[in-house]
């Protein structure tokens, strides 16, 4: 089975405006819209047509990162905005029940504690049996100082939350505000910051459990790992080897050469299959001939990888980590 | 005939997709749309059905202003949805010529000087055929300290250029980002700001031609002339009755003993017919059992109004300001 | 009886001193003047005399609001202030029992809490008979970033504490550091802040004895009810005229048209006869030959009001909401 | 003859009340009030009666440093409030000329250029016959980080118009916005920062006849030369005692062995006589009998002082810095 | 005896450079260096050859205060770089025994509350025999707004630390980030300021045990008794002579007229023995031929001075109020 | 011939105390210590001995990037630091003409222009014979909002210079105040932030020779090229990898895959020899057992390297580059 662990949900006319409107209004006043079913089947069906196209059976969708507004004024906005996504999302899945699974959003706000999104994961999970979560590590989006990192007890709630789920969060950043560092870009940087500070912490320690994926192969440090095993020899204990496996993470880089250096990295017993299809990588390579994020053919390709590493990087990795994922 | 003077587009679906996307990626990287003729044709169709219901001839069409996101860092934001705006405004305009006339939005960003705003201004004035533009005294849109009120220097560049294009500015705001302070309210509070600061300033002295119209019945200004009349008293010199001649109102107060009240004060030769229809106004008055932004009949019954009153507000008093405007 | 339930103590030159030592030294250090018998006879006697002039019986008497001082950093100064404007007020009335009575300042300070502000509260009521206080909606003054509106829980300790005197709270802002919005229009702009935030939120449900009077006719709100009317509307439920009947107001306005508008949207039960005299409206009508705030002719010219109506409006509204209040 | 070349006018009841109304209205509104002549006249003999009782012959007249309300926004408020005060300062000295001379006010503010004083600074001296004037070191007083120090080109607009009117400007703080920092001890820090910040300065290489005076007996630095000159010695050239000498002082100490000290130290021709009476140092000394302020005999007392010391102290050091002064 | 209550550690190169890369890296990441024993004695010995040479048989070494860091973000770098300095102090007096005593600098960060800093001062005190410790009254170092004055709750967890240890602090600010107030001079004004802060407040009568020492001479406040003598009178109760007796000085002025005033001020039993040397004064005097900070000889030179007073100031007042010393 | 073009002096201890006194005293006092020639020759050989380890021939010096305070406030600590680094490099490399060149640091300061460095760069190049400079695209150190990206006219003055005087720059970041992000990392995200911003403009358009070299392999680019090879064909126009070949990059990764991915993405012509040794990656690697930064045999180790490829990584390329360079 071919289980694209990240992926997002296509997004109706209605609920852009619905947005346009939040944004425009700054919630005040709102009224949410009621997408139809129509309007539902036809942006599901989109994606599944993509995913017949590139041989994926499951995606497990969540909110589009870069527009979660996590940064917006009020706090409102986004609060109104995750609830219309994480709807969108549930519906979408219930709807398409053998082809989706459900990955909720977290109406994150700038530098405020996380513990605002308890409920709303509880909620999605215990309630619509949502499967995972997003998590920003900076919900500022760049607009001002951003939260303390990821290895701080700033988080400790939501780590907490997450393990009594038993669930994997997905470590996404959202828009950004810095005129210098577009989204796209941030999300890597941010995936990098991330791994450095959860490594630097005791927080594996305290959350023996918790389970982390950092998306974009894990930002720039796969690349980076001579500088940071330099630092670990120096500090003594582990070698950063050793540390980067307590972390997971997923195929999203689009470029066979960065994929094969994540796996020899990191281990193909940490690495998950996704596309982030349809998203930033769907523009047609004119090497290729296919799309950037037509991941699949790529990773067959990678010659050292076993059978079993396959099976491992395209659906047993993810149905480990993600535990309430039951196939239908 | 029946000239509707303050009215605004209605935007097409991916449009609104344009707007999600410019507030997500915060203009980097973006990519226009090209809305197709038939969007723009169903966009405009919506708004003569309307018109037809309620007898207006004509409209003058400019950018929905709380969706003007003046605030939205960074400029660049604002800006390419303005020129979205416009382009969308013209077009409607274009394809429908004897139902429409263009007034076209202004690219300000925060407290940053209104020079910016100049050649776009110029250009759609010069070159698409634009009678009149909005303007839009609070570009923060409560998000830090405003600017300096309307009599100040800050503004004189766009005075300047009014008087050069004779053509009249509707004063606008746009958002709010204050949660305690709606959109709507800062409308009304906005105008009773900038009517007490041009009236306390020289700027018509140094611009005897400006031409600037206060929308909403001029804010809370006619309601509480008392308060402002015996404030003229007491600094000598012009009564604030005559002051407030110097300034056009229109009619989008939707009540009746509002709009009674507002003749009275100013004169039937200052006041606009006008309804932002379809808008904030556009919900069924039970007692009437019209809409209440369907202010034709209102007027007709106000009993103290002359025939030539009627048509002064009806049509001559806005051809009169809005002199770039030609029937058809 | 005539009531006139909105007035300001007349300020001693002594007290004018205070107040720019005060600022001059930001209290530090500070000694609060002793004023004297007669200084305080006198400032009271201006005041009797005015009514006299005007057929005034009583007047409730308050700290002058515009001159509260309640951004001036740090909070010490409005402290001592307030408790010096306090002590006038008390010893004014105490000195003509017939002719006032005590509505007392509050030490609001800023954006922070109003909780500091209920000592003094309790202490000015239970031990001194004073009848109801000011409230201010922004102490910061237009200086920053405002407090929640009146529709959040920021201000419940305040609402609880008026429940359980059972005193009524004029809500009046005091001054303003915008340069672009005087104090004068910024209470007329608070007002409307107020009363949209309060009529949107649950405050009548959480505190159903609460009693609130909105002064300067209710700001724009009774202008521009069209607005509002349609909003409620959209959401189904009241209307907007039902809900503005959960709040008083008075006469403030100094303008017929005005008040008749008032009258007719609220009803002549919602509506206290007000003057502020001496203040604001103190100037010579050339037309009327009278004071703009000389308002008791103005009302019993309106012509649809019935005798009831008038005595309502002049004294039994008044002595229903305050009624700690007794007749001497 | 006996100069008392620092004091400051008596304000009289009038004043105060404009004071606390451009506070409270933050000069908008404002109307400068009409001070009688009734009203000066009572305040300067308020000072000539103390003047007589001490032995004074004249004083040089300036306004209330403390209450200059620098840092007040907006800017308009200190502008207005300087011209007032400026104007009382003429007037008092155009009705008692031979008791009395003309030290302007400047309306700095906050930490803008005192380019904007210029004007004021030149009218009050050619047009109306000032001789000196005050300059605040942090017109921000300390609410925001201060301007540059006294040695910095930002004063050099300042220093280059005090030298072509020939006038010298007495080196003197205004309030104090932080709690911690009394307005009273602020003069002594500002002068302690800006003696040290000009002699480590090229400020007298660029403008070799700027004349300052630094009251209080100049701060804590005449107490303080054993760690300035170890300063000096370390960076070679002149030394710190040298320096000093290029500034001037007054006796406004209030304590013999101050006094005594800071003539030791910067020598006899370099202290000017001033009292500040009335003023801080106004309350009776329990041991002397005198008020502290009362410093004609402390001085005499002074057994190391020659009659020509004397002299200079009284009279001749004034006068040759003050030379637009004329005996009448 | 002759103790020099008031001297700070020499920082050996590997201690400097440490300090650099914190600064430099933030403290992220940071490794502490080990001083070898060689370069801890080097260090001390070269303070000992300079104590021999002026005749001190003991010093109380503390952290060098203008090097404390406490306003370099983050906060790591401050308690990182106080350990370490503490551990140096610590060290030293180990080494040489008969020759220094320990007092420790304290770990405060900013505005924050001292609270931090308590387990520190335990430990050194109750683990490791120090007698004393420094306190800041502005660990802002002037950046940003400054915490409240000594007088204020801010400071009683501290206060209540040093009567539970029965130790003095020695109040002594650190760096200056204001570019016109150099960290020598804010030393004096900040003794100035904590001077009139806590007289003017009731921690004596909070803390009738607490033992705080103002270095320097007091600041500005001996040489402007006459200005504060005034204050106390007009508010009655104790002179302000008897208030400075609740605090304790040091002669660290380098100079014999000052240190001649602070003892006829505040009296020779107020005044320790003190001359931070080496440090600011370490410059050969040309007059004297001796360095600034050789004060023992000027001490002896005071005419006025009893034998029992020169005991005192050398070795007694030190003694009793340092009660953990005891000689070896 | 083996050249190291990225490496950094080794700083004597004189240094590191004149840094922590920078720091300590804000710049005020300062006084720059006189480096004895046995200081620069100790620590110049420290070098010489590890490059004589490796086999390096000649090494390119600048000042250690993370110590460059451009951040520390005010500008002049910067400033006074910058000289003396530059001066001790240009010293190394007199001491040693044949194993060094010398690369300049600027004084960039927090977000204020770059134009304050051209003076110092030009003096550099000019006058002492420097071959390139470093530049830091984020002076602010990540406290406060950065300047804009590489791409920005804010930039154009540097580059500017920089063609004009025909030297490379290396874009390098200096510290990080942010906590959560060490600057070691922050080195990666600028990198991957400025070749972003570069390739999004028109830089190179407008200065066809510019020279910038990015260490460090570029970032996080060539792990994500597939990224952004998507943005490009979807911009249409030349692609990424063509547009990557604008710029240059060093080969300071530490890792044998890391720089197989760079060569293979880049091109061996665009790649230069580099190791910052001794630096963060002088740790000894257990694998291999040499240190990381020991990447000469790495490189050689690379099987799909032609001999030229290795030459034109090892010396031509750069010497392409560093056209000033001349082998001694």
């Amino acid at each position: 089975m071919i289980i694209d662990s990240h992926a997002h949900v296509v997004v109706p006319a209605e609920s852009y405006k619905y947005m346009a409107e939040l944004v425009a209004s700054r919630a005040n006043p709102s009224l949410a819209p009621k997408l139809t079913d129509q309007a539902v089947r036809e942006a599901g069906q989109t994606i599944i047509d993509i995913m017949d196209r590139v041989g994926t059976d499951i995606q497990f969708l969540s909110p589009r990162p870069y527009m979660q507004m996590h940064s917006v004024k009020p706090a409102r906005v986004t609060q109104l905005w995750t609830t219309h996504m994480n709807d969108l999302v549930h519906r979408t899945v219930q709807m398409f029940p053998k082809r989706f699974r459900a990955v909720a959003g977290l109406p994150q706000y700038r530098d405020e504690s996380p513990r605002n999104c308890l409920d709303e994961l509880s909620f999605r999970v215990k309630e619509q049996g949502f499967i995972g979560c997003l998590l920003n590590p900076d919900p500022t989006e760049g607009d001002g100082a951003p939260p303390p990192g990821l290895g701080d007890e700033f988080w400790f709630p939501v780590y907490e939350k997450l393990c009594e789920l038993d669930i994997p969060a997905l470590v996404h950043s959202a828009g950004s505000c810095q005129p210098r560092e577009s989204y796209t870009l941030k999300f890597i940087n941010e995936e990098s910051i991330g791994i450095t500070n959860l490594l630097a912490s005791k927080v594996f320690e305290r959350f023996p459990t918790l389970k982390l994926i950092f998306p974009h192969g894990g930002g720039a440090i796969p690349y980076h790992m001579g500088r940071f095993r330099a630092w670990a020899v120096r500090n003594g204990g582990e070698t950063y080897d050793q540390m980067m496996r307590r972390l997971h993470f997923d195929t999203t880089t689009y470029d066979k050469h960065a994929i094969e250096l994540l796996i020899k990295t990191v281990g193909a017993d940490r690495v998950l299959f996704a596309t982030e299809k349809p998203g930033t990588g769907s523009a047609r390579d004119p090497i290729s001939g296919r799309d950037y994020d037509d991941l699949k053919p790529v990773i067959e390709e990678i010659g050292f990888l076993s059978a079993e590493d396959r099976r491992n990087i395209f659906e047993c990795n993810c149905t480990r980590l993600y535990n309430r994922f039951k196939a239908d």
